[in-house]
């Protein structure tokens, strides 16, 4: 799982044991080439002293382009233009190599380990930093023409709404995500004169889980900000619904771990605004990988399943 | 295909050419075994007399079920509440009997008899009194959990705005449609004082096939409702992309005959709300069903690919 920040590695066996885990600093690396060849050493050395036999490496990377194997334009890595990354590591492995997303590779860590199991047909988003999404249609992850499917969290909310960092506004990323509560709790503090344990705090400091304790504590601005929160997320989800009739819909990440504060408004406004046929059937679920290594189980899952199909 | 007032039916063969058709008044039927037995004589004796060997049979219908194969509270036909009409055929015929709506109907003709042979990755939108869609991924078509994906016709764009027959408010369909595309001409004609050749026309007469002849000779009011139906439709088309990124969308029905005065603004507001991932590589292409008779080949298809995939 390669982050801007951190990289993680490790051994997955079938059934979705964690045999080995380390990682490396992304930044230590001015190029590519060398990420590789330090993170396959570390692998190869790991791998003998584990006596593991290796049987494919998925990678899941910002940017992936699941049918070409490279990383395209990241903003947030330091590595430039297109890195055939899934090449480098084939070079070293003569393995069956597969690249794409986070989000994806969620929702395939959710079919292969997860509480999708048996599943063919759900969503899985992420609600960190930005929202990602992974839609899985007739037992399969929807990579669409081009390999870039899934963008939810670039659908849009408001074409007069907030600016996005991909430079359009109003992205129902910048509203329902760790970072668009952030935003919805400092506007709410700026336009309300409702006294909250948030007014305290220095702005560049409210996090989503400061939120999340101060709703706890039932802070009246939290909550609001959470009810508004799922409000934009649970509409956009029912017209997810109206498309793709999914089964169940996962929440993973910083946010989703707010629990029933970040679940029960999104759920109530899904219910709200579903056209009547799809009404009281699709359930809103935590994800299986919740409590577990998800980035790790994402990226095995990756290579699971492209073992499998080929 | 079954629709409220007439249904089609006919013999496709394997390279989509139209072997035999005919039609009766669906309103001469009381109840639907009265309906299949008169049909399914009519198909026998042709069949007979044209040597024609029947493979399978495709039916499209209004609220129609894949799973169930049932027609399932239908408020555009006379019979209520549930119908087992592919038991019925399939008693009678004793052949594989599929059955689906009308715009995934539309999406398998398109990918069996159409434009989008050989696409994995397309939707096919129908553009009549309502606003239907089929959405192909990974070569298959979306049903979704339940059978009932697709409704992109039902999501939202509008919480406050017009009211919608599934008793929701500001759904697609109420603006991007034959129906919408009046409404928002009688709404131009009240608020606007420009002169327009469609301000002469009694209201309950104006339909899209006049607002496109007026369109033709440079009425600026019907060129500003081809203009405001393109923009809300060319924005959601923009959000579905950043979905299921399909390589082609596909117009279809009265609305798309319009040619030019539908697609320029509909093209122009896709690439305008794009994620600039999906820029310049989504083609709206004319449905290669159009001149066509896309009702029996839709349902022809549903036949063909129930066949194909038993």
């Amino acid at each position: 799982d390669i982050g801007g920040t951190n990289t993680v590695f490790g051994f997955i066996d079938e059934t979705g044991n964690c045999l080995f885990e380390d990682n490396v600093s992304t930044r230590d690396y001015d190029n590519p080439e060398d990420f590789v060849k330090a993170i396959s050493e570390r692998i190869k050395s790991a791998a003998k002293s584990n006596s593991v036999n290796l049987r494919g490496i998925g990678i899941g990377a910002p940017n992936a382009n699941y049918y070409s194997g490279a990383i395209e334009n990241a903003p947030n890595l330091q590595w430039e233009g297109r890195i055939d990354i899934s090449d480098m590591f084939r070079k070293l492995f003569d393995l069956p190599v597969a690249l794409t997303n986070d989000a994806n590779a969620a929702a395939l860590g959710e079919m292969i380990y997860g509480a999708a199991k048996g599943m063919k047909d759900f969503i899985v988003i992420t609600l960190g930093t930005g929202l990602g999404s992974g839609i899985v249609s007739n037992g399969k992850l929807v990579y669409g023409h081009d390999g870039h499917a899934g963008e939810l969290g670039h659908t849009i909310v408001d074409h007069e709404g907030r600016q996005c960092g991909c430079g359009r506004k109003g992205c129902l990323e910048t509203y329902a995500s760790a970072t668009g509560i952030v935003t919805t709790v400092i506007q709410m503090l700026k336009e309300s004169d409702t006294p909250s344990l948030l007014a305290d705090i220095n702005v560049a400091e409210i996090s989503s889980e400061l939120i999340y304790k101060a709703a706890e504590k039932g802070d009246e601005i939290a909550l609001a900000a959470f009810e508004y929160t799922g409000k934009i997320l649970g509409r956009k989800l029912a017209d997810t619904i109206a498309l793709t009739s999914p089964e169940a819909i996962f929440l993973l990440g910083g946010l989703a771990n707010a629990g029933k504060y970040i679940f029960a408004p999104t759920q109530f406004h899904i219910e709200k605004n579903l056209l009547n046929v799809f009404r009281n059937k699709v359930r809103l679920l935590k994800s299986g990988l919740a409590d577990r290594n998800a980035a790790v189980l994402g990226a095995a899952a990756i290579a699971v399943n492209k073992i499998q199909t080929v």
